[in-house]
């Protein structure tokens, strides 16, 4: 095998209850990457269509990624050729620069013979995000590499857990084209928090993990309920409030803020409810005026995958 | 049936990473107490036995907790008898107060045909730890009532979620026989965190429930840590490192402070692992001259109990 081409799944990270440690892949939503081995050792960023990304590598979070992974190997010698086909925009909040890291990092170790297990891709992958946000987080990587639902338990050591995936679980995603950076989003999030909202966010941490284990989308849905980053966050997010009261409404089991945002997630049992709900979202913002994508998608259970 | 006699079980709430919402139910370790249907309408205590505690019903947790649950069906003509065998002692961390208020409300439900679920019956002796601690906590009742391992998702709505309970686990318990109540052991935490520890926290949370269901017994040992309550109260519990460190020298999976304190807890597989950490912690704790119990307990998967 000389080249294999690949899905980058988008992600959602965070999921109201769990900030920094939960994650979710999505079906159907991502980018396509082709990665080959060259005679010409080192990584290469070839070709990127459908954005504005740099080509050196250094600056290219696939490159970092696979770099971080070559040195780990202590080979100097494998050459690697990156083709980014870019269908998430930058910036959406549904994990693109983690969707370059993971695929990039998944086919370089199916080409090399798979040296790592999918769990230990994740801490290559990433160094695209510590090149992206200035900060190595694992809550977009770990779902895109393993697929499902998944929990950073612990950065030191960094611990990532896959968690069940229920049945018939969709999400509708909206987009609204303003840019939020995950810094400048961090930049409201206050950095002590009471005591009793701490537990009441744990709570339903383990109240939204014990829904995933025993399929209850009823106390999936309550537990998708964030008292601590959601209320600052969202003023950044035009229209928050009215998107996520009308999910629900439409039969939504929960809806919150994806990853830093700007996109708004809501979680629906069944894809005709997500398709009802991501109508309705669209009545609420197309007299914004502002630019939007939405999305329905189902759970992605693998995770990066090779496009036959 | 006339009168029913029934094992109030310990509980050990917390467990490290799961402050305030986090519980499990212990198997040989409690009390007995005898609930009886009287002809005289209203709720007596008419016998205490290993503990000097109020036989004025307004002023027992056993009594106050069966006043709420008849109050809440309006009724005001059935008569209860509750004799009260206390094996657990007072302030000892391992939910004593839950035991009386749990046990009495259950058995009072079967001799009244079961009017409530067990899930039901704890926010009736959560009103029994509101008279015990000034707090109306349900981390100790719920496992009472439940058994296995149980979460707290919400109080405001109350949302008590019975969690899964991974063969052959095995508690032991040390009782230092020093008085440190719930109310000072509150006063030594901080009403706000920082938001860093605030997620380690909810990720180790996330480990441990997703360990329950996996029956992943090195990941509960993991996630057993805890980075914000154990640091302050610790220091009211005399040689509580040396006992935490020798626990898992010994090979339990993780250890912490049981509840409020002054019990500590070490979580191990199989009993004989569980009675070796009890005898290594036995010789730490004997030269202090500090009187101390130490009970090796299995989980008890089914709560309150009936002693036929």
């Amino acid at each position: 095998m000389k080249s294999l081409k690949v899905f980058a799944p988008a992600t959602v990270a965070n999921l109201s209850c769990g900030f920094d440690v939960l994650g979710c892949c999505l079906e159907g939503v991502g980018d396509e990457m082709r990665i080959s081995l060259s005679d010409t050792s080192g990584v290469r960023i070839t070709k990127i269509e459908g954005a504005d990304l740099p080509l050196a590598t250094n600056k290219n979070v696939a490159g970092v990624a696979v770099v971080a992974m070559l040195e780990a190997l202590n080979d100097t010698s494998t050459g690697i050729d990156i083709e980014i086909y870019k269908k998430i925009k930058a910036g959406s909040g549904i994990g693109s620069s983690a969707a370059s890291s993971a695929g990039a990092v998944w086919a370089t170790n199916q080409l090399l013979g798979k040296p790592f297990t999918p769990k230990q891709l994740v801490k290559f992958a990433m160094e695209g995000e510590r090149l992206a946000s200035g900060n190595a987080h694992a809550d977009n990587v770990a779902p895109a590499l393993l697929g499902g639902f998944t929990l950073v338990r612990s950065y030191a050591p960094l611990d990532v857990l896959k968690l069940n995936t229920p049945k018939n679980l969709y999400m509708t995603i909206i987009h609204p084209q303003i840019e939020v950076k995950t810094a400048d989003s961090r930049k409201v999030i206050k950095s002590n928090v009471p005591l009793n909202k701490a537990v009441t966010q744990w709570g339903n941490l383990g109240g939204f993990i014990t829904g995933l284990f025993t399929s209850d989308y009823e106390l999936l849905g309550r537990s998708l309920d964030d008292v601590i980053i959601e209320p600052l966050r969202s003023i950044l997010i035009p229209k928050f409030k009215e998107v996520k009261a009308i999910a629900i409404k439409n039969g939504a089991l929960g809806a919150g803020i994806s990853g830093s945002g700007p996109s708004i997630f809501a979680m629906s049992k069944g894809k005709e409810t997500a398709s009802k709900v991501a109508k309705a979202i669209e009545k609420v913002y197309t007299p914004t005026g502002i630019t939007f994508d939405i999305h329905v998608a189902a759970i992605n259970a693998k995770g990066v995958s090779e496009i036959i």
